[in-house]
C-alpha cells in the first residue's frame, strides 16, 4: 500500500496477447497512469519499444527488458500477465514482493489460491505482509462473472441455500493461446491425454468456486470438477485452426462443484466452443429470494480483462497489504470516456 | 469502527415494515448477530416484547422502547429503518454520532447525500468521523440495483460513453407505505399535487445517479428528474386500495438523468405500478465493450432491503470512520442456510 501522489506508475510485466491488452489500455488512461517499465523473456521483443511491441504509430520510449534490477525502483505496481499456474509464477511474484511492490495479477490460480495452493499462498501471504505489499489475482474468469459479480449478487439474499453460475462463451473470439487451451482443433484423444496433466481446459474454475464460498463464510471440504470435450456435429470454420472437422474438438464443457457442510453449495458450467450459439454468462442464487441475473452475449473475455486489471490499480494501492482476493477490495470501477 | 470479538450486537431503530424485516432477519442470524435493544416512536409498540411486535410466537426478552440514554452502551451498530428523508433523520444520525456507534441506514436521500444535501453529508461525515463512527445508507434502491450491482459492472469496461438503468417493478406486491409514495389509488390531480411537494415518488433516484457517477471519478453538474403517473387502463384490483378504477393513478414512472462534462452520462428509468408486467431491473453500458446485465422479474425490494442491511452490518463495522457509501466498501456478501 502506498499513497497516490501523481500518476500511478506501473510496469507491464508479460506482453502476450493478455499483457499486450493491459498495457495498451495502461497508455489509453495516460492522464492517470504512467508506464514505467515492460518486461517480457520473448528475445524478440526485448529491446524493441513497447509502442512498437504494441503495434502503435508512436513510440513510447519504455524499451522492453528482461526481469532485472533497478526495474522496480520507481513504480507503485505491476501488471502482471504471464501464465495461469501458480508454481510457474510464484517466484515472479516473490521477487515483486522483495522490491516492496504492489502487484495485480491475471494469473488464474491466484484468483483464490487458499484452497488448492494453500501453501504456497500462505508464503505469497507472508511475504507480501512482511514488505508491505498488496497482491492480488484478478480477471473476468475467475475474477469477476462467478466470482465478484456472484458475490454481489449474494447481497441481496437473506440466506442462499446453493448458488448455480453458467458461462457460455463462442471460443473462436478468443485469442490463440486461450483456444489452444480449451482443446480447438484437437482429436478426443489427444483432448483426454491434455486434461490428464491437470494443466488444460479452463484454469480457475475451483479457485471461483473455493471464493465464492469463502465470501459467504464456508471453506469448501471439496470441489469435483470435470472437462468433457465438446465435439463439432458439422464442419467449423476457423481462424487458426483452418476448418475443423465433424468429430474432431471445438472446445470444451466444463463443471465444478463445491461441496461443505455434507452437502453440494455451488455449481459452476462453463462452455467454451468455437461458435457457441447463444453465449450468456448467469448467475442464480437459491435461497430468500431466489434471484438471477443474466449477461446476454457474455462478457467480453480479452476486453474485459484488460478493463479489470487496470481498473483494480487504485484497489491495490490502497488495499491492505496480503495476498488479497477480489473479495477483500471495494468494486474496481471503470472511467467516462 | 470496532473490532469484532464476540456476536455483533445491534439495536433495531424503526419499526415499520422494513424495520420489523431486519429485526426478524436479524434474530434469524442468531448464531452471529444479537439484538441488544429496540426503539420505536409508536405509542402502541413501546413497552411491547419485541418478539410480539414482530409477530413471532417466542418472546426476546427485548422491550420496544423510544430512544434514549443507556440505549447505545452496549451495541455495536445501529440498524436504522425510519423515514426516506436526510432532514428527518439527521438529528437521529448525529445522536449515534454522539453515542460512538456505527449506523447502516434504509435512508433513501443517506445513499449519497453528497450532491443534493451536501451541507448535511459534510456535518455528518465530520461527526462520524469525530467520533470514529462508521455511517452507511444502503438499501436495494438506492443502494444495490442502481449503484452497486452497475458500479461493480462498470469494472469489466475500459471506457463508458453513458450507462442506462431500468427498473421496473410491481408496485401490488409491495408494503403499503411504499404503495403510498408511488401514488396507488390516487386521482392525477392529486398526484401531481403530490409530486410538488418534493417529497413523493421513488426516493433516491438522483442519489443512485450520482453515486454511480462518483464512482467513476465524476461529479455530476446537473440531474434532471420528471415524476408521471402510471393510469389504469382497465379497473386493477389492489389489497390496500380495492378497484383501481379506470384513469385513476396505479403508480409511476420515473426518469432521471446526470450530467457532466456538458453531455448526457447516464439515464435511470423506473416504473413501480400495480400488475407491472414484466418487472426486471437492468443495467446497460454504452462504452468499451457494450454490456448488460439484466435480473429477470427484478430485485424483490422488501426481502432484499432487509438483506442487505443485515449482510453490510460487518462492512460497516470494519470500514473506515466517516460517512461512507457502498462504493467504499467490498460486497455485502450472504451466508449459507
Amino acid at each position: 500500500m502506498r499513497i497516490k501522489l501523481s500518476k500511478w506508475k506501473v510496469i507491464s510485466f508479460g506482453l502476450g496477447p493478455i499483457g499486450k491488452s493491459i498495457a495498451k489500455l495502461a497508455l489509453e488512461r495516460g492522464s492517470q497512469i504512467e508506464i514505467v517499465g515492460a518486461v517480457d523473456s520473448d528475445p524478440e521483443l526485448v529491446g524493441e519499444d513497447l509502442g512498437r511491441v504494441l503495434g502503435l504509430d508512436t513510440r513510447t520510449g519504455i524499451r522492453v527488458q528482461r526481469a532485472g534490477k533497478g526495474l522496480y525502483d520507481e513504480a507503485d505496481i505491476v501488471l502482471h500477465a504471464t501464465t495461469s499456474f501458480l508454481s510457474t509464477v510464484k517466484a515472479q511474484l516473490l521477487e515483486f514482493c522483495d522490491h516492496g511492490i504492489d502487484v495485480v495479477s491475471t494469473c488464474e490460480e491466484l484468483a483464490y489460491p487458499w484452497f488448492n495452493h494453500a501453501e504456497a499462498a500462505r508464503e505469497l501471504d507472508s511475504a507480501a505482509k512482511e514488505r508491505n505489499v498488496s497482491l492480488l489475482g484478478a480477471g473476468v474468469n475467475p475474477g469477476f462473472v462467478l466470482d465478484v459479480l456472484a458475490i454481489t449478487l449474494s447481497g441481496v439474499c437473506q440466506s442462499v441455500s446453493e448458488i448455480h453460475g453458467s458461462r457460455i462463451l463462442d471460443a473462436a473470439k478468443r485469442r490463440l493461446p486461450f483456444q489452444m487451451k480449451v482443446g480447438l482443433g484437437m482429436s478426443v484423444d489427444s483432448f483426454e491425454e491434455n486434461v490428464r496433466t491437470g494443466k488444460f481446459g479452463h484454469i480457475g474454475l475451483p479457485e471461483s468456486l473455493a471464493l465464492t464460498c469463502a465470501s459467504m463464510g464456508v471453506d469448501v471440504d471439496k470441489i469435483d470438477q470435470k472437462i468433457s470435450p465438446k465435439l463439432a456435429t458439422s464442419p467449423v470454420k476457423t481462424e487458426h485452426f483452418g476448418v475443423i472437422e465433424e468429430g474432431m474438438v471445438i472446445g470444451l464443457v466444463q463443471d465444478g462443484t463445491a461441496i461443505a457442510r455434507g452437502r453440494r453449495l455451488a455449481t459452476y458450467h462453463i462452455e467454451m466452443y468455437a461458435g457457441a450459439v447463444d453465449p450468456y454468462d448467469e448467475i442464480e442464487f437459491v435461497g430468500v429470494p431466489n434471484i438471477s441475473l443474466r449477461i446476454q452475449d457474455g462478457t467480453p473475455g480479452d476486453i474485459a480483462t484488460a478493463a479489470i486489471i487496470v481498473n483494480s490499480i487504485p484497489r491495490v494501492i490502497e488495499a491492505r497489504a496480503g495476498l488479497l482476493t477480489v473479495k477483500d477490495l471495494r468494486p474496481a470501477s471503470s472511467v467516462f470516456a
